[in-house]
């Protein structure tokens, strides 16, 4: 007994001293534990209260005043707890540095356990707070097709987000841009779920690696809500979401390993994707190996019971939200209920739990509890830098596409003496949704960028004319008479945006802005009717969110440019584009990633259509109609995807492969070389498609599979190597098994998707 | 040894005597064995090529020249086989007779095994030989909301194919109109799942009952192609597939039992409906408890390989469809291969002898074998009788849907002393298709039947003004001068309609005549304008085969009446709705089975959508835009399903109830008290919608559960009587079980979908 008590009394303190020594603390705050330790050991001092507190978040209002944070506000909020995530907007990046360091400061000191809150903000092209630098919107971000420039700007921006101490990016968007009327087809990197994962995976990894936390969203089919309509159903069934929806989130999910995750508003085939456990565990866990938590869509589990009538009131939400698989509720307070939910028995406690281990999985593993705080001293060295501002120039720059180009009308000779710069939005800067802001504090207009590059040699005659929305013709007249003087004139037409929180009466696209027409909005179709009238040559340039059916331009305008949201810089490159490398400016190099409707009666109009789906009786002859499968007109684009001219041409000369006969488990390896013909520099998007001549179930009548941007110098010839895996061919079969299935495939090389120029036809010999 | 001897060579004679005596000839031939021992007595007396012969077509141009069989040919063709099915179409009534005639006398005499052949033809809205009665096509039987007259009207047609010796009908069409683009939704009963389930059931019972086989089409889902082009795939996912498409056809095969069923040339999430063996085996005979045959549709075998890529080649087509269930092949010859597929052993006999015996079934079980021939007296006594005639216009006039009626334009006046009938619907019988004509032989058109009703009354001004497609106006001055000078105009605009095979340069509407937009196609609508413009009363009737956009129209024009494609007696019927009772003629009581959209960009608009699927942010006036969900407009439809006006008035006046708490085993009925309160008798189609409303998946906003048209007199009051047993109200949920769950669920009772009266609320207790 009395050995015992000496063990106790004297040796004790020594033994405890000895462990302060080695991890100064409990066992959670020791970065030297691994991630699953640390969680464990935090886990297990938490109340339950405090635990759901992590499954919550906390807004910017409820503890600031004005663009501060508010002392007594954030006490009576906060009352010691710490939440999950945390997400403030509209502020400037000085205010939200400041706002996050006093928050941070809040939880480490004034929390019982010290657990810094993750920080969240939108950076869906560029951090959305005020004062950083504003990049071309990811529909813009697509039409490079150079996911490296990608990957360096979410390097770039990184540095902005860590000046403020922001942890967690609600981005990237990876919905599909199959459904044209809805309002955020410009927040997509376009149709096609190949060059989504590419520029996903860029994107993501250039946050992930300098422990940003990404979102990828919305997880899963978003984008082709029913009617077009924002947050409406998605029909489809398993075989569409594997084959189509699902392809950018997994290769994301595989090569970046994101620690986050955003669901979708929608249903799929009846189920709201925050209720679906085969969607938010089954496929998103056990299929694709996702390791983060899953964070609501703002309201996304409030709706089960006030939108989608899935559950009868928060605490059904709130259940149904759980068992899913959604860790994290964001913006709607259904969760709250989970206490009295715990403590029924409805809801096992090892629910909370996981969700929970999900959510300090991932503060731990970004250091947060190490690195609590803003890098303040970036507010001055990092924030809207040279570098950034010539990065977002460069994407601008790679993101114009040339559509149409009759008789080299562009680039401009350097013999015009004037030019009439007309159009809603030739002044005007479009930087489209989630970024807040249309003002013009950094962002380069057309004018300007006009002024900029050739306003010491001709004269500019500037005129709105019309705005994007209006029936407003007032402006027509001066728009006339601008061209009417003028040796050329450049119209700039397209569209507004705005996002929910930030509207703007003159939005035609954008969250929450769906159209029901896609013909060019109010008066703009008519502006460019009335410059046509005047003899002059005119250029139209399409500022806009999304593509417009624009039949009668397409047939009488000679020169097209579609530039989309093409972020601050975009004046300047747009200009540069107008005039070439002649005089001071560059030859584009952008390919639409989406397909252009001849109306929005011919939607859907995405090229990897199954073959079934562009019509059947008129292309064969059979019936004897006026049109061609529909009774007027033919179901083709207008501008079909990957399309994209150059000021100079590229031949497609020889397609060279390893071998023609494969094993499933084979790569194939293709040399494609192409020839600048041209003459001048200028950069091709080398494009390969396959096609599977026969499947057991329907497959697209083509997929692009790889493509590369290359420079080419004039009279040059490039060699562009792609390495194909069979496995990459894989289907869906009728048992919804992935296999490959042996047979032809047909490889086409070409610059658009209905622009082929090599084709090859290799075979697979055993089924996988 | 000796007494075997003398058994065999003594008595057995005896005994084979015998048995001829008792059944006169083999087995299969005796009319009072059941079904099954005769198919399989004969099925054991056929060859291979006996039996592959059974699973193909024979058709007229394989045996005829003109008009008539060729003997020579028929012999070089048939070589004594006896096919499947023949179908000849493009005769008339008396030449088809004749053609059965000849070709059964082959089958049954000249045939080995002596069996008869099924002989097939159209009858969506009549029997498509010449002669025979055209009644209103398929969306204006939906129209007359009376599944009894659909009924009668199948009864009706049976005499005049009995007559040609035809036992199968290739319809029903059982799909839903519910992507207006497409060219068939003339051919449907309209959108809604139950209204078509009602009718299917009316219309196939009227056939089946007299031994004429019906042939529900397409299996399943055919109504949404993608971009609404004919044949193309269908996105949706298992649960759509059984809550909305396959809920007619399992009305039509569990109360009418068709003894065959004909596939959808489509996809469904990337399957062909052709070579599936969920839909046409696991679904269609497993679940669905089908007993019939599946006869493809024509060359939807061969598409596999053709047009569908699932398939290399005939061979493999073939053995796709057949080990997916499919029977019969029609117009393709995919199946020649099955001969050598069983011979290789490729494809097990069991296969064969499962068809073949599914095909002999049906041809015993309507007594074929014994009433091979036509009924040829009934081509002087049943062909286009003063009955038919009288019920193709008793469902004329009640599918005739008054849609607007400002300040009673409508019924006209007796005071009226002159009527322009104008548009190139006046003077045009317009049949639809599947009906191989529009000539006037029988039909009567709005013009003969205002000449018949008032002409000895009042002054008639007719002009056509322009045609139903093309933008020639030269028709315009002559239309809005008779106008001008007439009391009251009315312009019969809308659609032409041709079918495959008879193809018609006008045609807007019908199988393979799908449209980019739904505005009145051609010049039609700025007819219209020009007619409003003499400051005449403007009535519009729409004479069409779908809905079509008119927003203006119903802006600005007093009077508009939708009328389908009425049949041959349209003319009169909608003269009689003009005049009204008080003129001789009728109250007009049909409603819209299709909703209405405000254009194609409005698509999808039926009314059964999902909660989340009729726009979020406008109606909640968070978001500050022009519109409403859509930026320029609303989703709303511009008349929504069940909407139809009466020259007189209803009030709903009560709804009881049996009670209000279920068990889900248990029946609601329902009583409703509706009261004329107008001036003149009239019919109403009273309407039951549920709203689930809290569902675990989504489930529509509400959806028609019962209907019924009564007729009540002016100052009276009607007591409708609804059962609606609570399994009804069963949903698919997220384990795709189909489970009616606890809850509230509300009945709406009213005139429209969009004009509820009447509102209770039940319970269901327990979950089913």
């Amino acid at each position: 007994m009395k050995r015992i008590l000496f063990f106790f009394l004297v040796l004790g303190p020594f033994i405890a001293l000895g462990q302060t020594k080695t991890r100064k603390g409990p066992l959670y705050k020791d970065p030297l534990q691994s991630v699953e330790v640390r969680v464990k050991d935090l886990l297990s001092r938490m109340t339950l209260q405090e635990k759901l507190a992590q499954m919550q978040d906390l807004s910017a209002s409820e503890i600031m005043v004005s663009d501060a944070i508010d002392p007594v506000k954030m006490d009576q909020k906060l009352k010691g707890k710490s939440f999950g995530v945390f997400e403030g907007m509209g502020l400037t990046v000085a205010q939200y540095a400041k706002v996050i360091n006093t928050l941070q400061e809040y939880m480490v000191k004034k929390t019982r356990l010290g657990i810094p809150v993750l920080t969240s903000s939108e950076a869906l092209h560029g951090c959305v707070h005020g004062g950083a630098t504003v990049y071309p919107q990811a529909i813009a971000l697509g039409s490079t097709f150079n996911p490296a420039l990608v990957n360096q700007m979410t390097q770039t921006i990184t540095k902005e987000l860590k000046a403020q101490g922001i942890t967690q990016v609600l981005s990237p968007d990876l919905d599909l841009a199959r459904e044209l009327r809805w309002g955020r087809v410009e927040e997509t990197y376009g149709e096609d779920p190949y060059l989504t994962s590419r520029m996903g995976v860029a994107f993501t990894k250039g946050f992930t690696e300098n422990n940003i936390i990404c979102t990828p969203k919305h997880f899963a089919a978003h984008g082709t809500p029913r009617g077009g309509l924002n947050l409406a159903s998605v029909a489809g069934g398993e075989r569409e979401l594997r084959s189509i929806y699902l392809k950018p989130f997994e290769a994301v999910i595989k090569e970046a390993q994101p620690l986050s995750i955003m669901n979708a508003y929608s249903s799929y085939d009846g189920v709201p994707m925050a209720a679906s456990h085969q969607v938010l565990t089954d496929i998103l866990r056990k299929e694709l190996g996702f390791r983060g938590y899953v964070y609501s869509d703002w309201g996304a589990v409030e709706m089960l019971y006030s939108f989608q009538r899935t559950a009868k009131g928060p605490a059904e939400a709130a259940l149904q939200a759980v068992k899913a698989g959604l860790d994290l509720e964001v913006w709607s307070d259904c969760f709250e209920k989970l206490d009295s939910l715990v403590k029924a028995g409805t809801l096992p406690v090892r629910y909370i739990d996981t969700a929970v281990s999900r959510i300090l999985s991932a503060k731990f593993a970004i250091g947060l509890f190490e690195h609590p705080y803003p890098n303040l001293k970036g507010l001055t060295s990092d924030i809207h830098t040279p570098q950034s501002v010539q990065l977002a120039l460069d994407i601008a720059r790679e993101s114009i596409v040339l559509l149409k180009n009759e008789d080299h009308l562009l680039p401009l000779k350097g013999s015009i003496r004037s030019i009439a710069v007309i159009g809603p939005n030739a002044d005007h800067v479009q930087f489209g949704d989630y970024s807040w802001t249309n003002d013009n504090r950094h962002g380069i207009t057309p004018l300007q960028g006009i002024q900029a590059l050739a306003g010491n040699k001709i004269q500019i005659n500037h005129a709105k004319g019309c705005d994007t929305w209006s029936q407003n013709r007032e402006g027509f007249s001066a728009a006339v008479a601008a061209a009417s003087k003028s040796d050329v004139a450049v119209v700039f037409v397209g569209s507004s945006s705005a996002s929910p929180g930030y509207p703007h009466p003159d939005a035609t696209s954008g969250e929450g802005y769906d159209l029901s027409d896609l013909k060019l909005p109010g008066v703009q179709e008519d502006l460019v009717k009335a410059i046509k009238q005047t003899g002059k040559p005119v250029v139209v340039v399409l500022v806009s969110g999304k593509p417009f059916a624009i039949p009668w331009i397409k047939e009488n305008i000679p020169a097209i440019v579609g530039q989309w949201y093409p972020g601050e810089q975009g004046g300047t490159a747009i200009a540069e584009v107008l005039f070439g490398p002649a005089n001071g400016g560059i030859n584009p190099s952008g390919k639409l990633n989406v397909s252009f409707p001849q109306s929005v009666g011919h939607l859907p109009v995405f090229y990897n259509y199954y073959p079934s789906d562009n019509g059947y009786y008129n292309k064969r002859g059979s019936l004897n109609s006026p049109g061609k499968d529909y009774v007027f007109s033919s179901p083709d684009p207008l501008w079909a995807f990957g399309t994209g001219l150059s000021y100079t041409s590229f031949e497609y000369q020889e397609m060279e492969l390893s071998k023609t006969s494969f094993s499933a488990g084979e790569t194939c390896h293709i040399k494609l070389r192409v020839k600048n013909t041209g003459a001048m520099d200028g950069k091709e998007v080398v494009q390969l498609y396959v096609r599977d001549k026969v499947s057991s179930v329907a497959t697209p009548v083509k997929e692009l599979k790889r493509f590369e941007k290359v420079f080419i110098k004039k009279g040059a010839t490039a060699t562009v190597q792609f390495d194909l895996p069979m496995k990459e061919l894989a289907l869906y079969n009728a048992d919804m098994k992935r296999v490959v299935e042996a047979g032809e495939f047909e490889l086409q090389a070409g610059t658009a998707s209905d622009q082929i120029k090599l084709v090859k036809t290799i075979e697979v010999k055993d089924k996988l």
